[in-house]
């Protein structure tokens, strides 16, 4: 089959892979329908992170194609989404809702989605099937659950947006902009997106935000303040993961809010705990447990209540997939599906 | 009147200050009954924190003798309790519970109520009367409620102790042992205590430990671990405030788990921002909302159901206090109530 690798930081190939077969009797393999680049994807390709000729991808939804002996719960044929993260979904984290750190939890990037199949480990917990075969036009929004949307809603979810409530979104990137998106659905009053690009302000408005704020870091957070008479906005999504945004989300919160914290903080990130401290502000981030969401997420998709695919602003087939990197890491591009 | 002074670190008299009067018209003057040393007290004694002849005390119970001309909720003759911080109780900051960051907030050591008279600012807010005149063996646990036992009753509140969780307490200070005793009372299943010393591992059992853990750092968070079937506690409380304490708090919590930090973090103390995300634990700390809390602490000490007094260990009159500072700096003393 065909699939992306990563080479070197900066150097993308789509190559020859071997075709995934059934390891252990809990894996399934789907054939996939379509995959993305994440942001993530883009710190090995800046040499941020170690890249030695690695598959590449996390994202997946596709096609059941075959399944091991002990799977009960999808069969081929079925169409399936499935988190970033495979996990049993019947240890004791999973039934407190992290999947993501279920104790048999298997990272999605160690396989490699960016791809024409897939193994998925720990099928039964990890997948779930659509009602039907989806209408191409929702495909990239099933997509979109599999790990933008669905890390995008747990961190609303973190910060406790609902009815009521202001959000701040800290980043207008593709998670930013689906943090947005589960925030007003989540009933939240007023959502204020921080950006200072055009286009991806316009897309904040549409997936709900009521108010836009172009500064930064204290001036950013000044900006917040005067919209919320003084006190900080109730619940912030931080969706960038630099010392620079962590602080300001923590600092936008009033005493008491809650901060969803999603950007994937990097090596020497770190926070003053006096600050924490002062701030007292209610803390929740990590790899998003989207297993969680996927039957909630599904169903709003499905029903075309949510448009998450939107956030796709460039598509290519698998093959060019060295231009969607480019695209993205010189941001001319949010997020790029890619097809087959 | 009489009130403790702070020369200098180190340095602590009695000496003779001007009686307090109403200023504001929601002021109330109070004459205490009894007041204590705080933990965070020896900051300043041991230089740590700057002290120049400063006025110290925040905790306090006593009876009002006059009150400003918009003070409605206690009069001359009442019992009273308060928190550490006042409080308007009012402002939408009070009315979500964060109390100790009310809008209007006064912090009381800036007051100083190791003295025989206190003004309390914002009384209607700030200060609760109990149902009639205590006797005197529930004075002390009255003024535990002024900021130990309600600084251990959020960061067990804060860490969702409760039916079926295991809490682990990192910090056997008295904050920490009001932390078990309030785990233990809000119905945790499992209560692990961290403690070396054996007095204070008596004292955490007689408050509701279960469990009493020696080690500490990796060692600690690793024999937690054992003790929860390899995936930590449910709920974590953080009673010390320095770096390794605060590490060893979040790394004994599963993920999904709650970690409440009340031990005052200082300057330079960092948390590294890649492992709080991936923890994925929910911490909140912070100077404890104790106004929330104060009326159900009122009731659970006067209908005799905790006992918290028991973390004072060392009584003296306050002209003695300096012998209070030195027993507490020594750790000869866990906790130092002083009396009139």
């Amino acid at each position: 089959m065909r699939g992306v690798i990563m080479n070197a930081p900066g150097d993308v190939v789509v190559a020859e892979r071997p075709d995934p077969v059934i390891v252990e009797p809990t894996d399934a393999i789907i054939r996939l329908t379509a995959t993305c680049i994440c942001g993530s994807d883009l710190w090995p390709y800046r040499g941020t992170e170690h890249a030695d000729h690695a598959p590449m991808g996390h994202e997946y939804v596709g096609v059941v194609e075959e399944v091991g002996a002990d799977v009960t719960t999808v069969k081929p044929g079925d169409f399936v989404v499935g988190s970033f993260v495979a996990s049993d979904n019947t240890c004791e984290i999973c039934r407190a809702g992290y999947q993501s750190r279920c104790v048999h939890n298997v990272m999605m990037g160690g396989i490699g989605t960016q791809a024409e199949k897939a193994r998925i480990p720990l099928a039964d917990g990890t997948l779930v099937a659509t009602p039907g075969q989806p209408d191409a036009d929702l495909i990239p929004s099933l997509l979109a659950a599999s790990d933008v949307l669905g890390t995008g809603w747990f961190a609303a979810v973190a910060a406790e947006a609902g009815p009521g409530k202001t959000v701040v979104v800290v980043g207008d990137g593709a998670v930013g902009l689906m943090g947005v998106l589960a925030a007003k659905q989540l009933g939240a009053e007023r959502v204020i997106a921080m950006s200072r690009h055009a286009d991806r302000q316009a897309l904040a408005r549409e997936f709900g935000a009521t108010d836009i704020v172009e500064e930064r870091g204290d001036a950013g957070v000044a900006k917040v303040k005067e919209l919320t008479g003084g006190l900080g906005a109730h619940s912030v999504i931080e969706a960038v993961g630099t010392q620079e945004s962590l602080l300001q989300a923590i600092r936008s919160a009033r005493p008491g809010g809650h901060v969803g914290f999603v950007g994937v903080a990097h090596d020497g990130v770190t926070l003053p705990a006096d600050e924490l401290f002062f701030a007292e502000v209610h803390l929740l981030g990590g790899p998003a447990p989207v297993r969680r969401f996927l039957p909630e997420l599904i169903r709003l998709i499905w029903d075309r209540e949510i448009d998450p695919g939107r956030v796709f602003d460039l598509t290519l087939p698998l093959d060019r997939a060295a231009e969607g990197y480019d695209a993205m890491d010189r941001r001319t591009a949010t997020k790029v599906l890619l097809t087959f």
